[in-house]
């Protein structure tokens, strides 16, 4: 009888690849991709590349494996339950036979990330697996540098909002902070634009859509916009506190 | 009569190095780097090279000029506005003779950096200056990257505290928010460790001290740990909410 060699365990990385130029990846999430044997991305919409797998195209080793990792674009707890479950089983195949897998996300993949539901989920059902992230260039920091504006400065404080159920959460952010960022403002944007403009806050509050991508968008002002046809990856930022 | 021709004006970039690791630092910055004549920086305290300074050493042109910039470590206005002037009008100088100048500073420039003071004082008495900026990442992105936490998921609302100077701001954060980062926890641990005692919230804070430098250090609980003597490059994350 012989033992067939136990592989040892391959290794799940998270990888942030920033928000939409490829130069904007860091140097150790490219390291980490170029020599990734299988490189796995949130699968896109309608039969297109998802985001992080555009930005890291011209990156991948040849011979690297992509998987497609799918993630409905629901609310529904028991559907992105299952499908996070699914991703999971199909990573950890893949690491229970000694391959590393290198996950991409666009922005970092601690901030608000989808990475972080196929890790919880992954540490959950296989408490023995291994994962790490690599930090990167979250949106907001690239909106602002796209401006041409400090995001924060001195003692100022900052509110991030992920998305707008309700507007009174942006009028405790407006009172509690001194410059407010709302991350997903396309849906809801006529409504902040009402709450912006009884404030006299219209002329603080610029939208960045598309940061660092060529298709990049800058509204610098919104006093004369009270519509805007936004991208689902358009954020605001509010300067409660004028600097 | 000759006319010697007018150089090109210089730009003025601020370079987003990153929390620490070297590695860290985007593509972008990098090459902006490698190829910049003059390369300025914060200076260093003591005679010690400054943070960003150190990051980068490894990665500079062997011809780079290498320039410190003088930034007091202190509060009162008047001497930092006059730091901030000379600095503006040392590199202004350069970028008038047709050189670019790179600065750069650790974290994100845009993210409660020296860099803005510069960038700010700069356009004020030279309106005509160009100045541009590369994001890179960010403190909290590093902590909770080295914790191996998400920062936030779903929708989650994050404050941003960078100094505490008054303990209400912190309660106020906390009704408010889901997550909380204080950005310079040092001088304030042991306010803050009783504030989150009453509010039953140690076992879910953390201090990361130099996230990804080879010195890092995580506190993850605090329950036991009433008083931590801290560098002052030390942040707090506190899970309101769990997750």
């Amino acid at each position: 009888m012989t033992n067939s060699p136990v592989p040892t365990q391959g290794i799940l990385t998270g990888i942030s690849v920033g928000p939409g130029d490829p130069e904007l990846i860091t140097l150790k999430g490219l390291g980490l991709l170029k020599t990734a044997p299988v490189v796995a991305f949130p699968a896109g919409v309608g039969g297109k590349p998802g985001i992080a797998e555009q930005i890291v195209a011209g990156w991948l080793h040849p011979d690297a494996i992509k998987l497609a990792l799918s993630f409905p674009y629901v609310r529904d707890e028991e559907t992105l339950t299952r499908a996070w479950e699914l991703a999971a089983e199909e990573v950890w195949q893949i690491l229970e036979n000694g391959r590393d897998v290198a996950f991409v996300c666009e922005g970092d993949v601690s901030f608000y990330s989808t990475f972080t539901y196929l890790a919880q989920t992954l540490q959950k059902k296989h408490p023995e697996a291994i994962v790490e992230t690599v930090p990167g260039v979250c949106s907001p920091m690239a909106a602002v540098a796209a401006l041409g504006v400090p995001l924060t400065i001195r003692d100022q404080k900052l509110a991030v909002i992920p998305a707008l159920y309700n507007v009174i959460e942006l009028e405790s952010a407006l009172n509690w902070a001194d410059v407010v960022v709302l991350m997903k403002v396309s849906s809801v944007y006529q409504q902040v634009w009402e709450i912006l403009k009884q404030k006299n806050l219209l002329d603080r509050s610029y939208v960045v859509e598309r940061a660092t991508l060529p298709t990049q968008t800058i509204y610098k002002g919104l006093g004369d916009r009270p519509l805007i046809q936004l991208s689902y990856f358009s954020l605001m930022i509010i300067k409660v506190i004028n600097n």
